[in-house]
């Protein structure tokens, strides 16, 4: 069974397609990196959403989801980004947990499964 | 291939079923969140058996573990319940590290996945 | 489908194989504990070859890693490591994050999933 690699350089694959199965890298803020984590959010789920479109999914197929907060007192404000992201009946499982991420400028980080058909 | 997702809502599913793998969110204690952590251990192993079998599934079919402590030094009194509960021949693999949980009352906080048959 | 468990204890399995799938439990030095982050690095990545040729399968295979550094400044320094051990035109997705790990003696715990054919 073919390994589907995207957006690949020596240390990591933004996303891995196996099985079935599509896996993406922890994403983290580019453009917004330092901004609030609501603005963060907005471009991580964006950036996520041309990853499974680009191994040919969506985000209706989502499996599972991995979110973690520098700072786990933006939760809330986090959750209003997810809430309104995710598309209705399709919400994956999910775990949110503090770890301090690479640099301080960088509040949220996310990674998902997706099936692809 | 169909995506089964078990006691949803719009953030999250519970648990989730798609090409023969069950993944369940991060499970918390509700009960005895703020009591000992081997109190809310307890709560949420049964929690996850609940699952496996809404599933159609059980503890001797799990592959991984991941489970994250709000304290370290509570790996000690965690172990005890995880290796009391954990099925002879059928441990998954584990990894455990200490992050913060939504909020200071919870002192564990653990997702697994298992085969369905 | 069969669950293979290697180098299993009632606690935990240190690799799991199902359906075409291996996941390693996360991995940390035991000959190099309290040494350099990049030792201890070193060290993992060879159990985890070594988990990879136990379940017929090596890290041309790889899908994704999960790292977690005890101090997030050892960032650049496990990097090199890392980006040396990477087959290149194989690297997973990837996340990496800071999480006390079990003992103050551990730097760097790291977890994969492989493709087995």
């Amino acid at each position: 069974m073919e390994i589907k690699r995207i957006k690949a350089n020596q240390r990591m694959s933004q996303a891995v397609v196996y099985g079935g199965l599509l896996t993406t890298a922890g994403q983290v803020a580019k453009q917004t990196a330092g901004g609030a984590v609501s603005e963060q959010a907005q471009e991580i789920l964006s950036e996520i959403d041309q990853l499974l479109t680009d191994a040919g999914t969506d985000k209706t197929k989502l499996l599972t989801a991995q979110i973690w907060l520098s700072d786990i007192n933006d939760f809330s404000e986090f959750n209003e980004v997810w809430d309104a992201w995710v598309a209705p009946g399709s919400s994956p499982t999910r775990a949110c947990v503090e770890s301090k991420l690479v640099v301080p400028a960088l509040k949220v980080e996310i990674a998902v499964t997706a099936a692809v058909e």
